[in-house]
């Protein structure tokens, strides 16, 4: 394995969910967003955008919305958000028409943006010893959340990134084994659920260590279980909430 | 500004396309594996898969169905696929249906797996003084794709990566201003396409310098031009293609 502090802090990296009672400075917001607008773009249209949270009235209905109440708290909220609204907008203003913006091609580019942007700032974030949890509640109720966030037409947000100063050191969460994940050459169409065994004995005792309180899982009987199980949820709306917002207006 | 190696070379970020003829060695790759594994990922649910191609065959039809020179030539190749499959085959043999693993819920969880996966291998490889590029190019075709490397229903190519030594030093190319995508609470939908003739000079400038023969553009001549004006190409299937490969079947 080859060292270095990027890959130290990514090989550490786990969610923080309790952060003490600060915030970012300027200089190091600077920072963020500067690292953010040098993701790589697809085809240089630079279609996402940043918002960070100031009011905390704005905060509260977020963290209503997300349902986690680490949101907005301690520390700093950001929504990523894929953003075609600044494009139409150039169009419009020099007097052209949409052109694709409303394709599901371009709202995929936005999302590559968008998620790679977040990855980087997410990066930029531990470097500087400081920590975060991944959002991914923040399109639990896309359009509410626009609202909140008084967002236009063809923007939808992504994924949320609350930020600080650590408060706690959770165990390391292990990973899938890496011929489960990443292939030489040719993928494994053809594994066993049996050579899950082991790697489900090492997810059930990081549960065991994080809180003897919670239901213990295994990998698998995760995947077996609620999260993918039929079942109605919100989220059953994202197809006709990114119709609302113009967006995938190809999708038949 | 905030200095130090990670966020040194996230702001000096610049794809390269030329690579020396050295390929990565095996340390190199089971780093950036773990890079890869240790990501966040939306429910536990481990929603990516990375290849890595090694048969020159393949190499030379993904660059092919890439339409890129440089894709599959010096250095490294990976694509980086969304996969439900894995979690698909898990409920199989464990006796359960599919549950919700066809929706487009869980497709923008496994996309968001996998994009971040994808900017941490990244920032992976530029701390080794390596250098990548981002294929976009990967899902123009993603049905002849995924034939290519053999990949079963509900896998979808996301990006790929062309990875190696730097064999050449490109000028950065400036991003839009920060007031354009980073917002301190308060989105600005209301903003003037004049606002932005300072970085259309500078964004020209920046062509000039590169490559004096080529066209030269500025960022609003770009959105305004053929990349985003109405015309048809292959990427119009996109949704048709997701659904062949039995993703986002809820999409009406």
């Amino acid at each position: 394995m080859i060292h270095n502090k990027t890959i130290d802090a990514q090989l550490n990296h786990r969610s923080i969910r309790k952060f003490k009672d600060t915030t970012l400075n300027k200089e190091q917001l600077e920072t963020l967003y500067s690292v953010f607008a040098q993701t790589p773009t697809s085809m240089f249209m630079q279609n996402a955008s940043l918002i960070h949270i100031i009011d905390p009235e704005e905060k509260k209905k977020i963290r209503e919305l997300c349902n986690q109440k680490y949101v907005g708290a301690e520390g700093d909220l950001f929504i990523f958000v894929v953003d075609l609204y600044r494009n139409q907008q150039i169009r419009k203003q020099l007097g052209k028409d949409d052109g694709r913006v409303h394709t599901t091609d371009i709202f995929f580019q936005a999302m590559e943006d968008t998620l790679l942007a977040y990855q980087n700032v997410a990066n930029a974030v531990e470097s500087m010893d400081l920590g975060y949890v991944p959002l991914g509640t923040v399109n639990d109720h896309p359009l509410e959340m626009l609202k909140t966030l008084d967002l236009p037409k063809l923007t939808f947000p992504v994924l949320g990134m609350q930020v600080g100063v650590p408060d706690q050191k959770p165990q390391l969460k292990p990973r899938l084994p890496l011929q489960f994940t990443c292939f030489e050459g040719k993928y494994n169409k053809d594994f066993d659920v049996k050579e899950l065994r082991d790697y489900d004995k090492v997810v059930t005792t990081y549960y065991d260590l994080r809180d003897s309180n919670r239901r213990i899982d295994s990998f698998t009987k995760q995947i077996t279980g609620a999260k993918l199980d039929n079942h109605k949820t919100d989220r059953d709306e994202l197809p006709e909430e990114l119709h609302k917002q113009e967006l995938c207006l190809d999708w038949k």
